[in-house]
């Protein structure tokens, strides 16, 4: 028996208990999770012109009242599935451009010219959205449990301590395995060479911890260069530096890393923080609508660090694209792929938020 | 209980009887109606070049003999497929391009080169067509049921004291939402506001009727101004105007406008009429090929009126190919959109029709 | 009764036993015959940049080894499915461009970065390859039952004594309807009239022989003109031609065609030789790769030959491509098409062809 027979046989034996563990992941058949706020998109993509947007598999349309408040409507007029977002704004009402009926911002339907009457089962599904700093939030499940408590924390876009930038990359893969590629940071010095890898950083020891919802990578380097997207700013000398990643919820992934000068100068500041925040808001079961922000609390109003910043995330993400992307092209022709993928030791963050993602998926209702 | 929830309760509640409702009206998954005479196209669509065209899901080959006849024969080599519209007439038989075997306008093999006898099963289908005017009909069901008596009167495109315009648009949806278009005025004034929308006309009163198998549109307008498209060809003071519309058979719809000078001058002529008859033929159960005919007895021989007819009738036409455009990709995303469609006043005539397609569609063999 | 009628009467009758006929035949749905040796490429496609190709449905990561063996790995890592085509070869080990897992030619895997141990079951299939002339064969099945002395004999490609050209067509079509045209001469006169067509050749009697697993075609022709792929060189005069054309196995169609100088002048030679070598490779259920080669014992040295005879190959193999993708079109549309076809006379051979392949797909565990 050659090397290529014996690694086949312990393959298939690998192959029927993986399949049993795998089974215990979310993948990218894993219905999607609804109750959960999610970046329905910039604020700028609500305004006077309606325009659609597909998020969750279902197609919406996005307009703005004459008094500024975003609203997101099911994108079908009930009464021939005409595309509401080809209609036009009438004040606040949104009227259909087949037949003309006009609905309100909560869904309920203004008119029905060749009627005198409108029943009150003639309405279009209104979603509960959010504004918060440069995005609008959305709550797809049931209205009435939507809770806006439970939209994660952005504050820092909204103080004046803090300098951000932020763009978008529409991602054709499922979710799952980009919330997973957010989790994993051995994939640095590989698929992103040029960007953000360096063999150490890779290499150096992270500690993991969950909650029930949440999973949370740390990482301490004691002693360390300045990476160059710092350097950039004139911060120079001996550093440690602390980054925290966190799944925190299926919409989400927060990154921040903190880079303390060892020894400041007398009067000059010692840590550097950069918070960077990716939102992941499913499109459809195969496609993903990928926003992030890129902030930092150094360097304020520095327009060229914020096209640095903006240019080395759009670089740094596309790579995850690229990847991300031709893996889908593989789960596509060959869909027994999934089930049968291994684990490492790297993964262990990854694997933890899939099972939760799993979890979250099942109880839904 | 906000208006928002009010409104979903109240349309869950509809939802079920709509379900019910609804799934007595022919939609787009309704099987197509075969027994039934369509256009097959343009007369000079049939030419001693063989054509392919598509309909009903059937791919068929078009021709015509050295006598002028037309052919439509089913557009497949019975021996291995190959499309004979890709073959070479010789005289009246069409040779297949790949191994020669060549087929009389009755769908009868005349040879096939490789041997000496033919076997009488080698054969591919004919199917009875008639020519009428500029049109081609076709019966794509048991050839034994044809009966020509059976197409629709056209009889005014070969007569003298008309004149008329005709054109085609390929229509990438189910042909049942083009017949309940056509029969549906109150769209007017929101999808063709600069074409044929008047939000007078479209609030006119109507009267409906129905056969076993036709429904009936009737409008009359005591008093209105000339329409620009017969202003255009000098008519002018004060009208009544008479509409008829008619969804005459799966393949046809026919309206009628009757302009009537209220004060006509002493020898001058009263009524003038124009006749917009439209020609729906399923090419698959999702999409639809749609000729439509403009003709009038009035300003015969002005070929500018010709042109202006025509472009008239292609913009407004466009209008409602781009409308239930958007509509059927909704629905292939959304399938679960047609059954949940309410329906308003101005559909009285077209559900009645829908009502009429789904049984046509059961009572087929 | 017409003709029409008596024709789809006698049809339909024809239409039960046919389908019966027909179910013993291999075509376009009969899963694919994976113990078999395939051409997976010419050797130019295994270099030290890593290639994509999908072959029976399988995608898979070509290279060569710095020692210059071909290798052939399934193009997926264990891992997360990342395509190994997308990463790079280190030595003889080709890194995953993901996560950096590094595998063998074997398919074993040699690191896995962020661990310090690789447990046998971390690894990819390999597959079994052989070069064989400008070509490398390979085994997509068991790989303990690879034999290459299976391999089709193709010496003549390595042979002084022989010149010959090869290229490539990329075939939107099963492999079963090639390997059918190949043993079909009777389509040359009607798909190939200025190419290969000639009337006569098409109507000159054949013998087919079969074994277990081969079709045999033999054609002699007493006397005729020389043909112009001969006549280029310089060859003239009255000639015999004897062609034998031969289903090799599911990869390869093998045709000699010997022509023989009825009145040679003294000292000068009498027969004169081309080999044309057809291989399919099915590249999915509904695609092939389709490699051949054409060889001569003649005019040896002569480019221009070459070109001329790479360039008539080329024409006369896209009209078949042309042919065979027009059916698959038909195909689709109509799956009952290929049931109901009903076989002629001339493809005795092909017939004979498609029931041993159905039964080496069945046969296959």
């Amino acid at each position: 028996m050659g090397a290529n027979e014996q690694a086949g046989v312990a393959a298939s034996a690998a192959v029927a208990a993986l399949a049993k563990a795998n089974a215990r992941l979310a993948d990218g058949k894993t219905p999607l999770v609804k109750n959960c706020w999610y970046i329905a998109g910039w604020g700028s993509d609500f305004t006077r012109e309606p325009r659609e947007r597909t998020l969750l598999g279902q197609s919406l349309v996005f307009y703005r009242t004459q008094g500024g408040q975003p609203v997101a409507l099911l994108n079908r007029c009930p009464h021939r599935s005409f595309p509401l977002s080809q209609g036009k704004l009438e004040g606040d009402v949104l009227r259909c451009g087949y037949h003309g009926l006009a609905f309100r911002q909560d869904g309920s339907c203004a008119e029905i010219p060749s009627q005198t009457s409108v029943p009150p089962s003639t309405c279009t599904r209104s979603y509960p959205v959010a504004e918060r700093g440069p995005f609008v939030w959305i709550w797809m499940d049931d209205a009435a449990r939507a809770d806006e408590s439970a939209i994660p924390d952005t504050s820092w876009l909204v103080d004046p301590k803090w300098n951000y930038v932020t763009s978008y990359l529409s991602l054709q893969a499922n979710y799952v395995y980009l919330q997973e590629n957010l989790l994993d940071l051995s994939h640095f010095t590989y698929l992103h060479p040029s960007t953000l890898g360096t063999p150490e950083y890779a290499r150096s020891p992270f500690e993991v911890s969950t909650t029930e919802n949440t999973v949370h990578i740390s990482r301490f380097v004691a002693e360390c260069d300045v990476p160059p997207i710092y350097a950039r700013t004139g911060i120079a000398g001996k550093m440690s530096r602390r980054t925290e990643s966190e799944f925190v919820s299926p919409a989400m992934h927060h990154a921040s890393a903190v880079l303390s000068d060892l020894q400041p100068e007398p009067g000059k500041r010692r840590d550097f923080t950069v918070y960077i925040t990716h939102f992941a808001t499913p499109e459809t079961q195969d496609s993903t609508h990928y926003w992030f922000s890129f902030a930092r609390d150094f360097a304020l109003g520095e327009t060229e660090v914020d096209e640095y910043m903006r240019q080395s995330a759009i670089t740094a993400f596309n790579e995850d694209k690229g990847a991300l992307e031709a893996i889908a092209r593989i789960y596509r022709t060959e869909p027994e792929a999934t089930g049968a993928e291994i684990h490492i030791k790297s993964d262990q963050a990854g694997v933890a938020m899939r099972r939760i993602l799993l979890r979250m998926a099942n109880e839904q209702v």
